[in-house]
């Protein structure tokens, strides 16, 4: 049984990028040729998968954007659940957590039903609570750590006391959560979601928890801070910092399903997306170090920004353990 | 337009009773002659909700039981949830919470599709993202606060520092969550939830926020403590304060479940839930004040425990402003 860490680390080796595709559609922002409706709906996202999930290490669906429309919306995900290759880690955002008689029914409907490879869980019940979400050795939970919304710090960001059995000292909520993951879980099933947009907190988290993986929303649309997300979003330690990518997903949803009419509200010309690559591969990260110094001065173009090349544990200017030969990175056009 | 609480209170004056009959079904759980199944799942709620509709002030089903089957299991209870009558409130247990334009979607789900009067939030992203979902006049949410589990307090009791511009003491993390509680929303639309498990932190909920209507889980099989639940329970001052019942919500579901069967496992005898009474009415319960002292000694059987009449806010012995003449109250066979 391959482990979610170890599956999305071949991926992200594969398609040589840490991009996660986002499926929240909305009706009114479908480009023209899209009936308003959930019919729309399923065939923008089965234009928008078939282009975008060549590139993409992971796809997440917000279930809510589905549920909407109920019943008839969970089940065009289900459809939509079933184009996705076994080799694509399958993210299902649905932010549940609840007590564990009902964690277990949210387990059953998120991982056996839907076929979730990983999943966001809100961490506010605790462990006990949680853990049908987070015990599963094949399976993954993103616990909500540091949110990408303006008002995440309302009680993210409260000051929680030091707790001397576990050696921590005064920090933010969020920071507890971070630490407190750290021994969620039997191991390598858990990560956390940091928002681009907090680029403060990512570092801490990252200096807190440098072995967890990073599921990170907020670029694009939310004006998250890509060099930031590149800098600290990588693992430095195991699990996650062993595969290729270092755990890292980078979720970018809006920005890519505009780009699928090239404004995002005009029609959606064939081949608008990138395809993948047919080109020599294997161009090499380790003979283009990056020092801290210049990450903004020498800015690159955004379309190799999501390879795993990109991103360095810490800002080390060392190439991290899974920095290897990788084929050329790909348009995100969304980041 | 009637505001929820309005509703609540008068459901709960005509039925006489605080009750929130919590629907969680498990197909190990059905009692002999349902099949352990989705459709068996479906008629014995059906079973369930004929019979206990009736004497309940509101429904509580909790999506995850019905997801655990996929869209078909969102479809049955979209039909379960066509069944219930309008005055019965229906309480949407999601434990939903999200950056705004997701929240968004989720409140069209389960307020426009799923037609819930209130849901259940996670306020870990603060109340500027869940606006959409506490935002609604005629609709409520019910903040998750102290949660029953046994982990609970792994987050939830963590002290958090003292905030002068709110006038917060340090204090809890569940505690500092329902005082923020009180400004979020336009008024009169959020309220908590709070296990019957954790007493102590009711009653401390309670003090700090004396007007916000309870939603109280854990009686029953988690072993909460009625008493409690029944003392600090109903709110004390406007808006929830106003009304019958004070605005609290005792739930019960694996109690009732379990009476439908007799054993909670056994085959389902005809009539062996209560009927709605058929007998005279209105007994006053101003003419049955109950002091602190007596609580225990005088411990009343279990048929009327869950009347409104059995409620006084923060251990008053005078009757609270929502005590008026109420028909006798029902047997609920699962506290």
């Amino acid at each position: 049984m391959d482990t979610y860490l170890e599956r999305l680390g071949a991926r992200t080796r594969s398609v040589g990028s840490v991009l996660c595709v986002g499926v929240d559609p909305v009706p009114e922002a479908l480009p023209d040729g899209f009936s308003r409706d959930l019919a729309g709906i399923e065939r923008f996202c089965e234009v928008l998968l078939d282009a975008a999930v060549p590139y993409a290490a992971a796809v997440k669906p917000n279930l809510a954007f589905f549920e909407a429309f109920g019943s008839a919306g969970l089940a065009a995900l289900e459809r939509l659940r079933a184009r996705i290759p076994t080799e694509v880690l399958f993210v299902g955002d649905a932010k549940r957590g609840d007590i564990g008689t009902t964690a277990a029914r949210q387990a059953a409907a998120l991982f056996d039903m839907l076929g979730c490879d990983a999943i966001t869980v809100n961490p506010y019940l605790g462990s006990e609570a949680v853990e049908p979400l987070i015990g599963r050795g094949d399976r993954f939970a993103y616990l909500l750590c540091r949110t990408s919304n303006p008002g995440a710090g309302e009680l993210q960001s409260l000051e929680v006391g030091a707790d001397p059995e576990i050696g921590a000292p005064a920090e933010p909520l969020y920071a507890r959560v971070a630490r407190r993951a750290r021994s969620w879980g039997p191991g390598g099933t858990v990560g956390l979601v940091v928002g681009a947009t907090a680029p403060v907190e990512l570092e801490k988290i990252r200096g807190i928890a440098p072995e967890l993986a990073l599921l990170v929303p907020g670029v694009g649309a939310q004006g998250g801070d890509v060099d930031s997300v590149l800098r600290h979003g990588p693992a430095g330690a195991p699990p996650a910092g062993s595969w290729p990518g270092g755990g890292l997903l980078v979720n970018v949803s809006r920005g890519i399903a505009g780009a699928a009419s090239g404004t995002g509200a005009g029609t959606l010309p064939s081949g608008s997306l990138p395809r993948p690559p047919t080109g020599p591969p294997a161009s090499d990260c380790r003979r283009r170090p990056r020092s801290p110094g210049n990450r903004r001065a020498g800015r690159r173009p955004e379309r190799d920004r999501l390879s795993p090349c990109a991103a360095r544990p810490n800002g080390s200017t060392r190439p991290p353990s899974w920095a290897a030969p990788l084929p050329p990175a790909k348009s995100t056009s969304g980041s």
